[in-house]
């Protein structure tokens, strides 16, 4: 269960370094595990004849073996990587150190994974005081000589030598203030020179070391920099929330440097080769004339649309399709190669360095749930890809975005501000400033909206628990906006119009300011910025999503079924395609308050005939709930629980209430605080609920029998067809089980002998603790049907309280001790060898015994492809997770149909 | 599990009747559950050519038939049971309903198992108003005949047609008080006449019906109310207090009748081959004069020893060895042949009708603990029985009676009465006068002492639930004597100084008036009876006691442990034979008044500092614990858990009492009241607990195995042996247990290399969680044994909280849908399966891992057979179950050999 950073040993003689490059290479797209997503994608471009900068991958078996070995370079390293590097010197004819004509490279980090920004990268490595002579000279640009040499030092000093990058921009400032100059733009190359100067000083002071000056030092540095980056806090927590373990190890990737930044006639971009918001089939993205590649996602600068098309979001910037036409025709060239290549819409990085592309990354690019179907239905119309491959594509877990209702556009709206509609969706939350607050608000169960004047990777902890991202700064491809697509958050970034001043706590927007605290509500598909919380109605879905959901309906082998109560429930769940109820609790209906007086009464009762006087007049009400239910669900199973929680649930608990309740029940006020206090249980969780109320007060479950089969012969003597499915929860003996179904078929024989309807129907029941999966067998003799209820099952089976584990359970996954939340996603190896268990025995002797689960579990795809292997007939989950069960059970099928054929 | 009362169907030509007396017989011993305990040993004593009347026995498979066919007597019983009854007439040379010669039988019940006076009997049945005459002339007795006919109309009457007792009763004090006699003796023939004419008007009276004076009527009748006894709440509870199944059924004895009340060369006796209380192999018995069997059982007529030797008990009336020497002799040789022949101590009933020896039953005798042994050990050197058949004889349970303390001598006693030592053991409990009542205050937790004129059937819940039992009336072998024995309870009888009044609810004796709630010490191995709680000391245990723990010691396989936590206990425990300590909880020694403070300091504490201060407080404290602990179990194993329950059941719950907490840790109330709050838990069951506690808060598991290995180090200094086995509790995965024995085996390397000596430790989990049983071959990577934690193993498995069952779990039995508790008795089915699962996976991983139980089911004999079957090395139990467990032990060994011998 835990991820540990064991390792492979890298032997000696093994091959720990991949060159690339100039049309040949020795890795490709499908060694991702060895080389990081961007080695191998590097590799597979040079194979394609894509210009890519010749460079080299470290392995991530390297980053294992170097964790493994305490931090020591394996063996055998220094010598392949010093060989590399030649070929690159060859390839590009220059030499790395070399003061006439210097090499520079790049240093990234790429893991199996993406994780955008959370680990280090130097750029420009390789200048010192004597190179940069050399980079002056051949770039006839002494301004971009010396820039590049100052950002070199200060990303080395940051990353590498620990010196905050704050000093730095200090020394910046204070001279901009000296040339009286506002703009980094505006500084000439002697200001650069005098600014390179000063960081020297400011490293040696804070170092007590003068800035490395050997390019081999320098490069090792960051090597070692990158590998220490794959267990820094960021990373560490990226990889917790996405399930990365930490022993996959990163790659790193040592690349000759192209330059974006040496004139106008250089650029730099991220593209997408299609729209990554909605997936429309058209290019998307956007670049910077005269930048390095670290300032379009870094959000500093606002960045220029790619192509014309795009200017009707961005404003009024010249796109890159007007402005280099012969580029960005080479681009697209580029961009049809890969996406027919890759089968999938790609993510972009590049650079122009004097009117000539360099292609720096390219890998399958985020995307929204819509873009995601969007893009997938589409490629298999376009033969692209297959629907098989179409299903799998998408992650389940990711559609949920698409059903969760969207803003009513006739409510009223106070527009404060428009920004770029960075991550679709909207959120209503209040406004934090910083991510802690965010986390601290949340936690305490407020909705919050992270408002930031841009977004850092410090910031991911706040964004994972805020229901939205507002930034001042920052274009479409900016921190926020890709890691809020990442997560599925709605973001609305680049807002100009905003002005944060985190120091008051407080923003102002179209004339309005607005408090931390304070109620706003963001469009991420559209931009916009709204006072207070604005109402929401049910969300369209697409032809696309339609279309992709039926492939995924002839592709499943399991029902999927829904979690309903109410006659509206039902209703949502039947729209999003649930094919009957899977668990229909009966509790909630008592909490109305025309009947908790009458269910109230009832527990008060003193004997059986008090008791039945109560259930009578709740009767009624039931069989209204059920015959509501049944007729939204014609044609349809309805599994039907019968009284599950403990009685004291309904009794209130203040004196007040109290003093009520004794009111209506015609007794004294300690009468009723002493069968409260009777009543009371130390464990409620394994206490008197379930059958055994059934068992110790049999009217109470005759009445809810009797009230499920008047509606059903209500409903049928309507003309339409119900199988109502009676569920017995918490059962541990077959004893039980047997007692209250011959209840059950007594009281259905009455209510159907007196209307003289036939009714089909089903008697079954949950199993939801172990003793109830290992004695399976013996109950099948009296169920038609088994439902999982794999919530309390896994209570019972880890001794963990749900309500109570919050107090221990973060600190086992903080410590690795638990891999999963048990509650999220159902762990299969124990619970699961229950059901297991459970699916054999009741098979054994009921062969065609229905099975389904209707724990939280059906609704979460991992679990769902537990159900699959376990042979389930269905999943039963909550109305707005149905679609999401539909394609988990496809991938379920097709996951298993694989299997099947590669065994 | 249930118990139902499904049976095999009678064909048309099976057997239903067996005959059997005069010599002859159709059955013997070993068809008891064909025929009943009392059929069988009738046959039995036939074949023996003892003297027995002549009769039949009706099979219980007719019981069970007749009440799956809803209460008809099965086809061709009618025929066999006519059959039988001539072959008794033509023996007996009488004729049933024959005015002449009028044959009178008995008809009685006889279950598998003894059920004393659970089910019903009817008396010289065929007495009408014209075999009254036969009867008259035949005896030359009319009272005698008048009284059996009065009798007869008042027990078929109260017995069949449902027409109670005191009718009766009511008419014949009435006619006592018409003639002025006070005696039922000083009734004339006439007066009984008079009396059977007036009972004749009264049940046509209560039933409209004359009295049935057809014989054969009457014997369908008798036949069919004692079938009907069998589900008589009497005998329900019985058998639900002795786990008898309802399924056996009940025999049905018909039998000529013999009579002890025909004059004074007549008696009725009940008699024990060897004295039932003590064991002593002395003839131990009462009888009556011209009586019934009836009336020496019922408690009315105080009887008369049997044996000159048994005067010195009974006080000064005449014995049956004085008064009969000739039918004493035959009565002494019968002893022994029955002795001889069972093997076995026999409970006898006979009657002597006119000088002849009549032999009525005999059986195997209910004894007391030390009886059994002292009997057992004494027929093992007879040579009657062998060492093993002696070890299977005893009930380990009884062995509780024994070991538990006796009365001081010593101290003051205010001597209130004395009866007879019905049932030996020392009770002290409030005075009670009615079952109801001994009921209700014993639910409340009362120690209650039951006091009554005498008791009967009806009695038996109070019985179960009272310390001991005090009756005014009835000897040795009275309802109260024999059923107190057999539940091994504390019986004063006859207590004659005893004066109750039931309405004012108090009684007087020695001068004294005692009130109902008054504490009353009662010595039922004396018959003293003494005001107030007298105080007691340890038992001295016999020198057989010692020998068969000895063969018990040398047959049995496993090893017994004890769980103990003060020296004192474990002292107790060595000193019943305990072989080390199985389960050592730590979390009592907390809260002595000494150290609850630093407790409550460290869990109050806000940071890890403040919590390792509190608990270098506490490690000097836990560290004395263990080393006396390690001093008393001097070269045996001690197991000990680290700390086990939720943090907050050592914080205080009133406010008084959290204002002192408050103020001895420098802290606000509301503080400590927030504190209280935050650790508060919906389910501690399944809580922050266990080694949740030591993942979440390792200072304090740290604190503890340092306490334990520098105390065993200490020890060990001084030259003693000691093998501490550390226990993490509550694991779920082997994640968990992995970390924490790493931690132990640190702290374990710092405290020996510190002190420079060498320790052997062992460190093993609790298997208490459904996953812990699952996941055992993975955790037994990390574990050095398993120690089954039933009591939680049994609650997760069922889903019950220990603490919440009694709100339902009585109602399940009630039911039959429990035949057991699962807190006292393993449930082999469902936990058992878990047990056995672990076992066979945590062995595959580690073949040498040791393996055992420190639930409470540990001192259970029928799960200590299960633990056997497991393959466990050892079981640990109460101190004072040792015993217990050492002998269940040895019986489970000889059955897991007789079941390999048979196999």
């Amino acid at each position: 269960m835990p991820q540990t950073a064991t390792a492979p040993q890298t032997a000696p003689d093994s091959k720990l370094v991949y060159r690339f490059g100039d049309g040949e290479s020795e890795g490709d797209a499908g060694m991702k595990n060895l080389l990081g997503g961007k080695g191998a994608n590097l590799a597979e471009m040079s194979r394609l004849g894509l210009p890519v900068p010749p460079g080299f991958t470290i392995t991530t078996d390297v980053c294992c073996a170097y964790y493994a070995e305490d931090k020591r370079i394996p063996e055998g390293l220094r010598e392949q990587v010093e060989t590399a590097l030649k070929t690159v010197e060859e390839k590009v004819g220059m030499r790395f150190g070399d003061g006439e004509n210097p090499l520079l490279v790049s240093v990234r980090s790429g893991a199996r994974a993406s994780m955008p920004g959370m680990m280090d990268t130097v750029l420009n490595l390789g200048l010192n005081d004597t190179t940069i002579a050399g980079l002056e000279r051949k770039s006839g640009n002494a301004r971009f000589a010396w820039d590049s040499y100052r950002r070199f030092i200060q990303m080395y000093s940051d990353v590498v030598l620990g010196v905050s990058h704050y000093h730095f921009e200090e020394i910046l400032e204070e001279i901009k203030r000296d040339r009286n100059v506002s703009l980094d733009t505006e500084l000439t190359a002697d200001d650069l020179r005098e600014a390179v100067r000063q960081y020297k000083e400011r490293v040696q002071a804070e170092t007590g070391n003068p800035f490395p000056q050997e390019a081999h030092e320098q490069l090792w540095g960051a090597i070692e920099a990158v590998f220490d980056s794959w267990m820094n806090p960021r990373a560490c927590t990226y990889r917790g929330l996405h399930d990365i373990p930490a022993s996959w190890g990163t790659a790193v990737n040592v690349q000759a440097m192209v330059f974006g930044n040496m004139g106008e006639d250089c650029a730099t971009g991220v593209a997408f080769t299609r729209n990554p918001s909605t997936g429309e089939n058209r290019y998307y993205g956007e670049y910077l004339v005269n930048a390095q590649g670290e300032d379009v996602v870094a959000g500093i600068r606002t960045p220029q649309p790619l192509t014309i098309a795009g200017k009707d979001q961005g404003g009024d910037l010249p796109s890159m399709e007007e402005v280099m036409p012969d580029v960005f025709a080479q681009l697209v060239e580029v961009f049809g190669i890969l996406e027919k290549h890759y089968r999938d819409m790609q993510d972009i990085e590049f650079t122009v360095q004097q009117r000539k592309l360099w292609m720096l990354q390219t890998r399958s690019g985020k995307r929204t749930a819509a873009a995601s179907i969007r893009i997938a239905v589409e490629m298999v119309r376009e033969g692209l890809i297959t629907r098989e491959e179409a299903l799998q594509r998408i992650d389940p877990l990711a559609l949920d975005q698409l059903l969760h209702p969207t803003l009513d556009p006739q409510a009223p709206k106070t527009l404060l501000a428009r920004g770029l509609p960075a991550s679709p969706g909207a959120a209503s939350g209040k406004v934090v400033f910083s991510a802690d607050k965010a986390e601290d608000q949340a936690r305490h169960g407020e909705k919050v909206l992270l408002v930031r004047i841009e977004t850092s990777p410090e910031d991911i902890h706040g964004m994972h628990v805020a229901q939205g991202i507002l930034t001042a700064r920052g274009g479409m491809t900016s921190h926020a906006a890709v890691v809020a697509r990442g997560m599925g958050k709605p973001c609305v970034s680049g807002t100009s119009g905003l002005v944060i001043d985190y120091s008051k706590g407080e923003f102002r927007a179209g004339g309005h300011t607005i408090r931390e605290g304070d109620m706003v509500t963001i469009n991420g598909s559209t931009g916009e910025v709204m006072l207070g919380e604005v109402p929401t109605i049910q969300p369209q879905l697409s032809d696309d999503f339609a279309e992709l959901m039926g492939w995924a309906d002839t592709t499943r082998t399991m029902q999927v079924r829904t979690n309903a109560e109410t006659p509206a429930d039902a209703a949502t769940a039947r729209r999003f395609g649930a094919e009957g109820i899977g668990l229909c609790r009966t509790e909630h209906m008592f909490f109305d308050a025309g009947r908790i007086t009458a269910m109230r009464e009832m527990i008060l009762s003193e004997n059986t005939k008090q008791r039945r006087a109560a259930l009578a007049k709740l009767l009624p009400m039931q069989r209204e709930d059920f015959s509501a239910i049944f007729r939204v669900m014609e044609g349809y199973p309805v599994t039907i629980r019968l009284l599950d929680p403990p009685l004291h649930e309904f009794l209130p608990h203040g004196e007040e209430e109290m003093r009520e309740v004794a009111e209506a029940a015609g007794l004294s006020l300690s009468q009723v605080k002493a069968r409260s206090d009777a009543l009371h249980e130390s464990n409620p969780m394994l206490g008197h609920r379930g059958c055994r109320l059934g068992i110790t007060f049999p009217e109470i479950y005759e009445m809810q029998a009797r009230a499920i089969f008047e509606a059903a012969v209500e409903v049928k003597q309507q003309g339409m067809e119900i199988v109502p499915e009676i569920m017995i929860p918490l059962v541990m003996d077959h004893a039980e089980l047997k007692q209250l179904r011959a209840m059950v078929e007594r009281i259905a024989a009455e209510v159907t002998g007196a209307a003289g309807v036939a009714l089909q129907y089903l008697i079954g029941t949950m199993i939801e603790l172990p003793r109830a999966a290992l004695r399976a067998g013996d109950i099948a003799q009296s169920a038609d049907f088994f439902s999982f209820g794999t919530n309390d099952l896994t209570q019972t089976t880890f001794g963990i309280s749900r309500d109570d584990a919050s107090n221990f359970i973060e600190a086992y996954r903080k410590q690795g001790l638990l891999a999963h939340d048990p509650f999220v996603s159902l762990d299969p190896d124990g619970v699961g060898e229950l059901v297991m268990i459970a699916v054999e025995r009741g098979r054994a002797t009921r062969p065609e015994l229905k099975l389904g689960i209707c724990g939280e579990h059906g609704g979460d795809p991992a679990s769902i492809r537990f159900c699959q292997q376990a042979g389930l007939n269905y999943v039963s989950c909550s109305p707005y997770r149905v679609p999401v069960a539909r394609l988990a059970a496809a991938q379920a099928a097709l996951a298993e149909n694989h299997e099947k054929t590669n065994h």
